[in-house]
């Protein structure tokens, strides 16, 4: 997020330097216009170079030719270390998950059908009482495999032992903003530590782990805690990520008890004067649009409507208010225990469909609109609005390749719609970050699934047993 | 629905007569008890004789052992024709498709964002005016693909030119219950029309068809021809699947034109006194209960709540209201124009998460609720309660195994749990009908859709043409 990036080169054709890294051709490629607008480039060939994406050119390759059956890449005048076919296929930038646990994972599906309150209490935050470093290991595994899997080649993460999470980040070759979670109960220590891990881990990773400052919510963290986050923001370029206003209830009980909102809490404690991402925001309120409004920092909000509809709160992200504020709101899943998959393609859809019927208007969220969302909105909501979210050159090469040629995928009448209505998650054949493939052809290059899936089971008994009674928080907003 | 089925064998293990047609070996079969709870054999052996199930038997197979790497089906006592090994997979009764328009495939994305008055009068109504027999067949097709792709087994198709879609069906190997579309702007003649297909085509394709007699929808189909369709329903032990109720502005239209909700119109007509399917129904309101109460018919309703959501109706299918009338719902996808696919799978986690939604209560409709909808309740919908719907002795053998290898569906924590909230379409490897495998591996066997994308394309300018001005009805409730 604070790392300046180089200009873009504004090269309009392939570059006649050496080999490039990777060469894709012959997909139709999603681009935005100067307006942002989404639309896409036919037949379009991506060239990669230092994990940046160098030219995103239409039609054949320039002094090249594309044969009926195979590309003849020798013949185009490009030479690449590594070449995709990609015919029937779409390029897009990888999605962002813009809010996630990912280690709950191995939560997964463990406390269904409950409002949060028993979710948290009688579940959750006993059972996370017992996590050891392990689990979080083989959580974060499971999880980066799920995502590469689902097309996510970024996550913004809001956990504990993020020393760890970082290292299967690494591992696993994805893009992550990580931040460790703390509540005031920990003390200045939890602060602390959130600091030290943003800071020992800021651009680690070939640059691809960017850090933030992780206070768990305002129902937890207190005003001083908050305002002290703001200070440390602000000192060290920080992203702040934090749970704010998540539901209504969150949002009455604030009032109730502090005669302010959430969102005013934030702003009290100098959080919307610093680069800011809310997560859920389903509790925000029409009291709260004009204090976003005066906000000075980069603030941007997550949204993961499966969640909201599980666990029936009466709202979701008011996306259309916060966009007239011109506030980007990106795509999430939160964690598997409460999402049941970190599936972000689904996010997209549902995003769509949730505002069509909260704004009770078919005519928004439109497929473009949902693209704009899965795409810069999401980059900009974890801080990587100039890194990532577009295949234009300059941009980090994390690209995902999608196979439209099921039957649920045709025809295609409206490419845009075909994306975010009919296309799935497992539609995605090749996930690249960096210009390096993580799975191709749906087979994962990084993580073996069956290996951690085997130890996580075989220490389940001792993560899930509730008996001791303990929990590492009490949920009571 | 109206063949009596001989009763199914009581038997408790594999039989000893010859060669069975079908051993599933492995994997985790889903099940009803006797109050219908679904719940789960580990580790089942399913025994496949002449297109039904014959047994389903937990464990180690009588007399056999399941050897660590392979399973040795000599060694278990058994004989089959086909083995399939199950193992990480789970057997569920197939899933049917209450109410569909399954050439509209072809219309996919072709009207997005819209309401659905422009949606039909713009898009759908011009371009269904074009539509040929050639593009009927090739649509059916495509969506055949898609279904068994999904894990349908069976669809509820509503539509015009349906000996085409009989054919292809036919051809298919799936499933359906199949009524020929009628206005009353077609005079008697499309009413006869209806009940000549019916007639025709019920119980053919070995026992897989079924038909229905299929009124277009209250406000398109006069009150004589509706009390017509229930008098030749009832002489001719058929099925009525008509729309009705499908959204709140159409049952304030009715009241306000003719003093009766749909539903009264219906009763009115005498349709509650035949088996009747309804789809969709989120315009059922209070006073309507007390009438589907004194139904004598077996009555079901078909929810399809993405589309609920696209076209930004405020209300879903009043689900609880309907099971404590003792009706079930089914699942469904309405056609592809305004679902933009026919995943039933995700019509189940809509389903859920709608529900908990409306109903302001995350404890209902739970994963195994869900379940039941996906199974017997659909089953009864499309009037095949006593055939299909249940991986029981004696019902036919319609059974899809789901893979839950993958990383979005581990661990497995609550197994209904993963199937409706973490599964996806996608995850169906095997689709069985009647014993018949029709797609083995993500493998289709009976269709193959490229020849079907290629020629649909090359028809799709003259198809989609609306300048002649002509729609085949006025969308006016």
């Amino acid at each position: 997020m604070t790392r300046p990036e180089p200009t873009p080169d504004a090269r309009t054709g392939p570059s006649t330097r050496g080999p490039a890294d990777l060469v894709i051709t012959g997909c139709t490629a999603l681009v935005h216009d100067e307006r942002e607008e989404v639309g896409f480039v036919e037949n379009a060939t991506i060239v990669v170079r230092g994990g940046r994406i160098e030219t995103v050119t239409a039609g054949p390759v320039i002094g090249g030719t594309v044969t009926a059956g195979t590309v003849d890449l020798t013949a185009t005048g490009l030479a690449a270390a590594e070449h995709i076919d990609a015919r029937g296929q779409v390029a897009l930038p990888g999605l962002v998950n813009c809010h996630t646990h990912s280690p709950m994972v191995t939560l997964r599906g463990i406390a269904e059908d409950l409002p949060i309150e028993e979710w948290f209490n009688e579940f959750v935050w006993p059972i996370e009482s017992n996590l050891q470093e392990r689990d979080i290991e083989l959580g974060a595994r499971l999880a980066c495999a799920e995502m590469i899997r689902g097309g996510v080649t970024c996550f913004a993460d809001h956990y504990f032992s993020m020393d760890t999470v970082a290292a299967v980040t690494t591992e696993s070759g994805l893009r992550a903003n990580l931040g460790q979670a703390f509540f005031s109960s920990h003390g200045a220590e939890g602060r602390e530590r959130s600091l030290d891990f943003a800071l020992r881990h800021r651009d680690t990773a070939d640059g691809r782990i960017t850090t933030s400052l992780a206070p768990h919510a305002p129902y937890t963290v207190d005003d001083a805690d908050l305002a002290a986050t703001a200070r440390l923001a602000r000192e060290h370029g920080l992203l702040v990520h934090i749970h704010a206003a998540e539901n209504r209830d969150q949002t009455e009980a604030s009032l109730a008890r502090h005669g302010r909102t959430p969102i005013e809490i934030l702003a009290g404690a100098g959080l919307l004067d610093t680069d800011l991402l809310i997560a859920h925001g389903t509790g925000i309120v029409e009291r709260d649009l004009p204090v976003l409004a005066r906000a000075s920092g980069r603030v941007g909000v997550a949204s993961a409507p499966r969640g909201y509809l599980k666990f029936a709160w009466p709202t979701t992200t008011p996306v259309r208010a916060l966009r007239e504020l011109g506030i980007p709101v990106g795509l999430a899943t939160d964690g598997a225990a409460s999402n049941n998959s970190l599936d972000v393609w689904e996010s997209m859809a549902l995003t769509a469909l949730a505002q069509k019927f909260t704004e009770a208007d078919p005519r928004r969220l439109t497929s473009r609109q949902a693209l704009h969302h899965a795409t810069l909105q999401s980059a900009r909501a974890v801080g990587l609005g100039e890194r990532i979210g577009s295949l234009a050159p300059g941009r980090r090469a994390d690209i995902i390749l999608v196979d439209l040629t099921g039957p649920h995928t045709q025809p295609v009448h409206d490419l845009a719609a075909t994306l975010v209505h009919s296309a799935r998650a497992g539609d995605v054949r090749t996930t690249i970050v960096d210009g390096r493939i993580l799975m191709r052809d749906r087979e994962l290059l990084t993580l073996d699934v069956p290996a951690v899936v085997r130890e996580m089971n075989a220490r389940m008994p001792a993560l899930i047993d509730r008996s001791h009674g303990k929990r590492i928080q009490d949920y009571d907003t």
